[in-house]
């Protein structure tokens, strides 16, 4: 998360606008609490630019209980459901979807060890089907597919936990976007989705009223207490992006900082990324040293440099630069300076 | 929440036992926060007392979620369930479980207005019933269930969002606990569920992993990212619980201080609580004027006062003390003060 926004959740606690009490303590149903949870919507819309006809909620239980209610909501039983699979995300989003729906597996990177998407002319796509659902950016393999994918009227959705506010999108483009926030919007423990209006009446009849999107944009995501501290930090979160120039600054930093490490990835015989250049993600950057021997002595030399969060992620092996929006271009400049460093003593 | 918690955590934003990040953003996975999310496990065992045949749950979505996911979880399609309503929050616990379950209503206070609860004897308990719901405090109504009831061999399962940690509880007596932190664990977006392992095998095989609770315990809670913040700060609140001597201090004092406010209440012609002496809540105090007309002058001098949150809960109007594990005797003290003076020049 940005330092300001941490520092401004410090000044507030545990006094909170002079309230005497933190904003974790306010009734969600107060004044002033209404207050933050309507103007953190108000910036998030205005970031993304989402019209009117998208109900934005904000939601627990992380982009994994989306995994179950994207399902349970937007299709009914006899209903087949379309997956792209383009990682370890898209996978686990598969194997609940299988559990509630018929769910189709429209491709399947598997073949390249998910470090390409499958050409789109080879997707089983089901015209039918009452969704298309597909993982933007896969965090573990590093794979981000930059633009949405064209279904025909097949509604997209997209986890979008590991992308979202990285840079503008279209959201019309979408039937629903969903994110966990604990990337790029916020804390853990809060959910964000973004749904197009005329699918919040989808969902079966017997649907428990908690797991409903519509109960939930009824209820303007208060349908039971929220969680109020990360939808507040969430909010500071909007506002730094809104000052920092929006998502197209944004963006144009993100690219930035991932161009950089490519380069120095890509220049040398030292590192290399696996993944097809068109899918590339600014946001995960996997990389392996040629001699794997030297990955615990990186990995440790790094940590004492301040390099943190360098290893890769168990099932890959090798190391992962995680760039969120919160990662400043220097600590890019860093990265990249002690990986020439190293290169130069070890190679 | 407690000042000192709150403190506390103030203290660790944004650097956290000098890891130059807040708990916020360090890693679910890492050791640091392994240690503070099994302390606070750890913690929480002692001061309840709940034995190894019990897993401890530290999950998203409130109460609210928990009314869907138990039926879901420790019951089977064609079983039914049993619920004891003494007001608004087992209604409404009612309501999802019959979306789910053929729910069976044992007795229902409503004929009383939710002022008593039904003599035992009256039961329509059903000997094969999956589990039997009920709600040990009613925070709406101020109706308390002081000890569990006696169901047989049928498993018993407490929405305790309102009163766990106010007092010593034989866990033994239960088979499924399930609490909203928000009342006296620490802040919203964080939900307890204590359960007897033998229950955790019930589930259907078609229920959604992020939603099986089995799946839950097999993984320490985090099957996915869990709400790291707000554990952390329950972690601090059960340290806090435990530095004041435990929850037979806890409801001593818990006690003491609705004992002070009922007795001033029940002293007066002024002030009426209208609950069955046996039943009055320790955590929600409800109490309404003779003269209702006065309701807006009491409440705009007691927050002239400092005394807030006041107002009685929409649906039953007049006052309502929610009197927490955070609120101070002293805090009592000043509310009794206020209310005689109050009753003094206005009665």
């Amino acid at each position: 998360m940005p330092l300001e926004v941490l520092e401004q959740a410090r000044e507030d606690l545990p006094d909170w606008l002079g309230s005497g009490m933190s904003v974790m303590e306010i009734s969600h149903r107060s004044k002033a609490f209404l207050a933050v949870a309507e103007a953190a919507e108000a910036t998030l819309r205005e970031l993304l630019g989402i019209g009117d006809d998208y109900a934005v909620l904000f939601l627990q239980g992380g982009a994994t209980m989306q995994f179950a209610l994207v399902p349970m909501n937007i299709s009914s039983p006899g209903d087949a459901v379309d997956y792209l699979l383009t990682g370890s995300w898209s996978n686990k989003a598969l194997k609940e979807a299988k559990l509630i729906r018929e769910a189709n597996v429209v491709a399947d990177g598997a073949d390249s060890n998910y470090t390409d998407v499958p050409d789109a002319g080879t997707w089983r796509c089901n015209p039918e089907a009452a969704y298309f659902h597909y993982t933007p950016n896969e965090t573990i393999g590093g794979v981000e597919i930059h633009e949405p994918p064209n279904v025909g009227d097949v509604p997209i959705v997209a986890d979008m936990s590991s992308t979202i506010l990285s840079r503008p999108i279209d959201v019309s483009r979408f039937g629903v976007i969903y994110a966990g926030a604990q990337k790029n919007v916020g804390p853990a423990g809060l959910t964000i989705v973004i749904i197009r209006r005329d699918l919040l009446g989808k969902a079966p009849a017997d649907l428990p009223n908690i797991m409903r999107y519509k109960a939930q944009a009824d209820s303007g995501s208060m349908l039971n207490t929220p969680p109020t501290f990360a939808w507040y930090l969430a909010g500071l979160v909007f506002d730094w992006l809104k000052r920092k120039g929006g998502l197209e600054a944004m963006g144009q930093a993100n690219r930035r900082k991932a161009e950089l490490l490519y380069k120095v990835i890509d220049a040398s015989n030292f590192y290399s990324n696996p993944v097809a250049k068109a899918y590339r993600s600014w946001m995960n950057v996997p990389f392996v040293l040629a001699d794997s021997s030297l990955d615990a002595d990186f990995l440790a030399k790094a940590e004492q440099s301040g390099l943190t969060n360098l290893k890769g992620h168990r099932s890959v092996g090798g190391m992962r630069a995680s760039i969120y929006n919160a990662m400043p271009e220097e600590g890019i400049r860093a990265l990249v300076e002690f990986m020439a460093d190293f290169e130069r003593t070890r190679a």
